[in-house]
């Protein structure tokens, strides 16, 4: 079995895109497209991977070189096209780059759902000898370049402007996928001419070269189209990602789990699902996510980055982000409506956080609870503690972060404030409304107040008449 | 007129659900699909309800006996399938329980949207001689069998894999729906055989039977293919309560409603409706919830067990959640945007609540307000009160929850902290900042706080040079 | 070229839209249908206006008066329609304000969608003496009136049922829309009857009239089915609602915007984006919104009349409402989840607004930061300030709004409440805790808070024993 080798090309700009950002940059389901084809690419034993780079090349390459590192791969050889003349002038440059006993596989870095399962097809299409072209068919060919076969053996990619009109009844069409052996395939991008109107490079001239040397043409059709489009404009993005999303849905439900709106849920990453999850409308998962047995998330969340144990029930509008640090969330807790976890959140189990309570790099014990209106910021809560309305952990002196201990069975009032470094010692009661500077001993009631008094007969101030 | 006894079949395990629950416990618009069914059966006037339960039998019994407490309909009588040896063999179970001189009508338990109407059709069509089958014409039948008619008179059911190239064209399949004399099905019943691959006894067998024996086979046709799809998988699930969520917005369109996205719409329970209702899109109503005329309801808010009155407006990310107690907001209030209303909020026309405020089991009399950042717990509010930012009551005291009372056109300052017990008497003011913790007296201003000092040229803390 | 005059028919009940709103002040996109079409109107150049109303008279023609005087444009005339006998009266209504010597150009007020275009290709196919008609081609036409040519003359309108089987083939109907000279029109007008059994007077009677005395009629086709679709009910309203946003959502991608699902994207109004713009799911914008580049607005945001500068970060839950005073937001600023902005926000350059965070009619300078559960209200805030979690401006003594201003380079501790009007001097400090009533001076630290002690052994109340 020949060695494969692998070019993705990602050198075109994309200029319906209307971006800055060169086109292979652009994110599907929350990561570039040219990462989904590196990441597919890692599912086949490819011997090299050469990236052929052009319109923000330098842009292109830092991308790559940053993903590849992250995920501890080799490094992929990446090759410039400058100028941009054309699919085989890409290839061109990347020639150097691939050893002639190998055979050469020939992606796109703007196709970004193609699978692993369909490359080996093409490959073993291939079998180090053939030359194989991965094709579809199309409802509305209109456009594309049409397979033109003699039986079964390709005769020719016939461009549609070329085609006569039966041809153009033909709705098998090139995908932009190939392989070939190597030495060959070299052969025949030396002999490629650039005598048309735009004066490029055409990769799919060497179906003819081919053809003409008596090299057999194959074709593998590929499974289904979302796995060959191409994204050229925003219009084309926003309908694949639709379309991945659905097809995660479908798998995520074939697994058990309950979805409430497949046309509402968007996955950008991985996520894990236990037995009995159920997910209501209009949920985004982001990152690394874990959901155990019989969770449920409530409509309208965002989870990123996030282990959550079996049993916890994620209520409506919750905002989760542990961006690199993932979230940790313990068994049976409960957490929202309006409830925001940020990074290095660790919840104990049965842990409730309520609404509109923020917390940030701090732990709870089991069953602790903050339910209402409060900011837990750097703190290590103990176990069975409640964190009153409004209480908040100043944690910033406006210089440093400072942390807050808060020991078992601790009962802090509404609307204090804990000035951090502080202590507050075990089975401690705050009283409302206290701001607490130094530690408190445990056991004790630690109050901050002042006195109350009240001015009868006092006149609220009055509108003034106009 | 023949009394009518119904039998639900609800023994399946539902495999593919890949679940804990059993598969008639799963839930369409928030109700088990066997809680549907027996619903829209107590729409007819049946004699007895005999539900056969199988997989998860104690769990099933144990919640239909749940729901059916809680309308206040007589118990069904179960019966348990047990090993589960085919439809046939499930209602023979069930014959015991039927009297010999009614009609027999067979429902199944995940077949939820089949209306009343339909059934009532189809028991019609029995007059309590015939066997009539409720069919419905698929546009792609492969997989189902095929009703084969001589004339209008039902032959036959051919299975799919028996029925020869001629049955596969016909497009009339039977949907799992029965009406039958009793006395004739279970001479029927008894008749079956299980000599097929998967040794089961087929309650479709009984159509040959009974055209065996020259009693008329009629086939009613289901008016819409939602009533008889069943649900075997999260996909299928997924599938139908979207088409209901969908059927619902339409009735509720076509009774006025406006909706701004009928596909992000669901509601699961009752919702009322008066005039000039406006919902925004990405809502959901739970339980049950009322909504006066001209009612706006924002973007994303979610809404449960919920009275509310005319000319209420809900701003955007509104979570109202009565439980078992409906919250009410009286005519005229504002509430929202991040508001939450928790069970027993009880508010008065004109009350306005406003962002990342929390009511729990509490009212408030015409005209107060509560706009910002701010937690009413186990209060009770007068009139055209003012309660400020930050505002909490102070409920909970560790072990009890205590109420707080607030009378007639008080202004509670910012930041305040009420320890309940306690009492604001009629038109004081608490200053800002204050906690206070003993009633106060009318026309008062009551302040609790520190005074003011100012350190001059104190040096803030700087960050550690690195 | 003869001048133009336009009629719009307004006087239609549209009972089936169940409401005691008049039709055509229904909203598509969060404006009236009439004012959608009053709208384009103004893109024409038209010589008059005149509007026929009916159906609450004086609450359309208010409604018309005031969006006209907002816009600057002249007011357009009224008529009344009462009784309403049909399309002919309205227009015979109309004749007295159509002077002879121009062409007169019939519209709907509840067809909002038509464009000037195809207004403009109406006009000139009337070219100042045909009867010129608006027409499409439906696939299915059934209860349309159909377009009986011969060549490519019209000959008639001919009403579904009055057409013979032949003419129910026709798939091109008649729209509503029509331009005529008016001198023909207004005899032809004079000429209709009203012998059919609604005892109507029909418009497109005019038809017959027109080739009876060998005036040439023809037709043109509007471009697409969005254009003419006009609204009799909820169920019209939202399909066309969605067509509208699906149209807007693909006019922007193909500007570049990218949007992460064109289903879940409303604009209601003006919305201007800069390159590189992303847009989440189920966003809503409304009024006048301007999003610079690169700005990037996270899931579920609602914002009306904001103007974004460029690489802001709107994060998800974020519920911008400018009113009629835009909210402004400046360049690299980064703002929620979870965040309210209200009218006269102006956040600077890099200022943060985090959770639970509500700003009103305050500006804030370069860098400063609210990043947890605060309100700032009639504040004028420095650079570089730190306000703290839980700050709050009292900015309302009950009867009347005050200031507050918080200089350069000023930290404002947990739970603070700063009573206006009151001054924070430049790089002072205010302790968590305190309330703030006098100015505080520069560089100072300023507390206002009680001692701190504490109970030991203080027994927290227990639960009494059931």
């Amino acid at each position: 079995m020949a060695a494969i080798d692998v070019v993705i090309m990602a050198a075109g700009k994309g200029t319906r895109m209307k971006s800055r950002l060169p086109k292979v940059l652009h994110r599907l389901a929350g990561r570039a497209l040219l990462a989904h084809v590196v990441d597919t690419v890692a599912g086949l034993d490819a011997r090299r991977v050469v990236i052929v780079t052009g319109s923000g090349s330098a842009e292109v390459e830092a991308a790559v070189t940053g993903w590849t590192k992250a995920s501890g791969r080799p490094l992929p050889a990446f090759v410039r096209q400058e100028p941009q003349l054309g699919t085989g002038h890409a290839i061109q440059q990347a020639a150097p780059a691939l050893p002639d006993d190998g055979v050469t596989l020939i992606l796109n870095g703007d196709v970004p759902l193609v699978e692993a399962a369909t490359l080996q097809l093409l490959i073993d299409a291939c079998g180090g000898k053939r030359l194989a072209l991965l094709t579809i068919d199309m409802p509305d060919p209109a456009g594309y370049g049409r397979i033109v076969r003699t039986g079964e053996a390709v005769q020719a990619i016939v461009e549609h402007k070329d085609a006569t009109a039966q041809q153009r009844e033909l709705r098998e069409i090139y995908t932009g996928f190939m392989a070939a052996p190597t030495a060959q395939l070299k052969r025949w991008l030396s002999q490629l001419k650039n005598d048309n109107v735009q004066g490029e490079y055409y990769l799919t001239d060497v179906v003819a070269l081919a053809v003409g040397e008596s090299t057999q043409v194959v074709a593998v059709k590929a499974a289904d189209q979302v796995q060959v489009e191409g994204v050229n404009s925003p219009l084309q993005l926003a309908a694949l990602e639709r379309a991945y999303q659905l097809r995660r849905a479908r798998e995520f439900m074939e697994a058990g789990v309950r979805i409430a709106d497949p046309a509402r849920f968007d996955v950008r990453g991985s996520l894990q699902c236990g037995q009995d999850v159920e997910v209501d409308v209009n949920c985004v998962f982001e990152g690394n996510v874990s959901l155990g047995d019989s969770v449920t998330i409530g409509p309208n969340c965002f989870i990123r980055n996030a282990a959550i144990a079996a049993n916890v029930r994620i209520q409506a509008f919750t905002h989760i982000d542990g961006e690199s640090d993932a979230v940790t969330i313990g068994e049976g807790a409960i957490v929202g409506p309006f409830a925001r976890l940020r990074p290095g959140a660790q919840l104990g189990p049965d842990v409730h956080i309520g609404n509109f309570v923020e917390v940030k790099n701090s732990t709870m014990g089991r069953g602790s609870k903050a339910n209402h209106l409060a900011y837990l910021g750097d703190t290590t809560v103990g176990e069975r503690v409640n964190y009153g309305a409004g209480a908040i952990t100043a944690n910033y002196d406006g210089a440093n972060k400072h942390g807050t201990v808060i020991e078992d069975d601790v009962h802090i009032g509404s609307n204090s404030v804990l000035v951090a470094p502080v202590r507050i010692g075990r089975g401690g009661t705050v009283g409302g409304g206290s701001t607490i500077t130094k530690d408190t001993p445990p056991g004790a009631l630690s109050v901050a107040r002042g006195k109350q008094v009240s001015i009868s007969d006092w006149k609220r101030p009055q509108k003034a008449p106009k």
